[in-house]
């Protein structure tokens, strides 16, 4: 179920040599639902090519697919939705070119900017770095507390981002996430299968437990 | 008429400061019919607003306005076309998304990629750097003779690129080219509408010496 549980996001940039297709389908077979792919340094060939192979995989296992920043190369392939960051194309011009029914994920660090997503017709909130992150170091962490400051001010379901491994899970899903996004404590992991599988349980586990607090 | 004429390629990497849509005016106002929004720096949120602005300009002036790279950027603004690299998705993919109305150009060095961009559906190629260049240092010189080889292979419009002047216009036509696409002779001249009139009027004469030489 997306938004929500485990969100893989493919990044070779962080990760030299990564085999995206590859791994993106050990992933899935290890249960996750979600992958995004996401590169600042890919040539669109090189994106295209391997969008085309993510999006044979997701199908075959029903995942959703989603496309960092490029609208052209999510409708390109036929992605499940788009992901956009603050220096992207506008999310309401977004929209438009992706139609009603796709997924829009947005980044948000403060109310503010989840409040104006949220009025631009995103989805989800992708809200982070919730902790200090290697797979993108110049990313401004805004804590639990940040998380739970958009929690606050919006209903949009949220993606946790930056730095989480399945012990922190409970903590960002009592502030208030509905999943997180992943990177590093996957791609990076031993062995990438048990990462997944971990943060799976680590999930569930804490959604029943906040569903029993809530109750 | 486009494509043929003149391009002016308005890129803020190689021109910090240049203001863009004011650039745009005042090339437009001296005659220029066609131009070109390029930048691999500028954030996607970025470029959209100075796309915004320069897709008003050229429409008021009935001129023709092309996005370079970015395909969502170009939809977005409703611009006439994309141009797109060897490195950007694919022209096959771009036709799709655009649609059949819209200007496809392709950059083509060889021949070969001369030949596959008109098998993809390109509706003209940029074929260069005919000259050195210092707005794309790293871009391969292919000389007249590279220009000429994909005149003979392909009977797609051509726009000749790369250290342009207007000194220079007489034999980038006499070797194929319909038009010219230029940076630096016309952002980087002390009176830009000088440089603009300048190409025009060597384009002009070219074109008519060569339709003579024809007849």
């Amino acid at each position: 179920m997306f938004p929500g549980g485990l969100l893989l996001i493919l990044d070779p940039d962080g990760f030299p040599g990564l085999e995206l297709s590859k791994t993106a389908e050990r992933a899935l077979a290890a249960g996750a639902r979600a992958v995004q792919l996401r590169s600042k340094r890919f040539s669109r060939r090189a994106l295209y090519a391997e969008a085309l192979e993510i999006r044979k995989l997701t199908r075959l296992r029903g995942a959703v697919f989603l496309v960092n920043d490029y609208v052209d190369l999510a409708l390109a392939v036929e992605a499940d939705g788009v992901h956009l960051g603050q220096s992207d194309l506008p999310l309401s011009v977004a929209r438009r070119l992706i139609g009603p029914g796709d997924i829009l994920g947005a980044s948000a660090r403060t109310p503010e900017e989840a409040l104006a997503a949220a009025r631009e017709g995103a989805n989800y909130l992708g809200v982070g770095a919730i902790y200090p992150t290697t797979s993108k170091a110049e990313a401004r962490v805004v804590g639990l507390e940040g998380l739970r400051a958009v929690r606050d001010a919006v209903e949009l379901p949220i993606m946790a981002i930056g730095g989480i491994t399945p012990e922190r899970v409970p903590d960002v899903i009592e502030a208030g996430a509905d999943g997180v996004a992943v990177l590093s404590a996957v791609l990076g992991a031993p062995r990438l299968e048990e990462a997944v599988e971990r943060f799976l349980a680590a999930i569930r586990m804490a959604e029943q437990s906040r569903s029993k607090t809530r109750s």
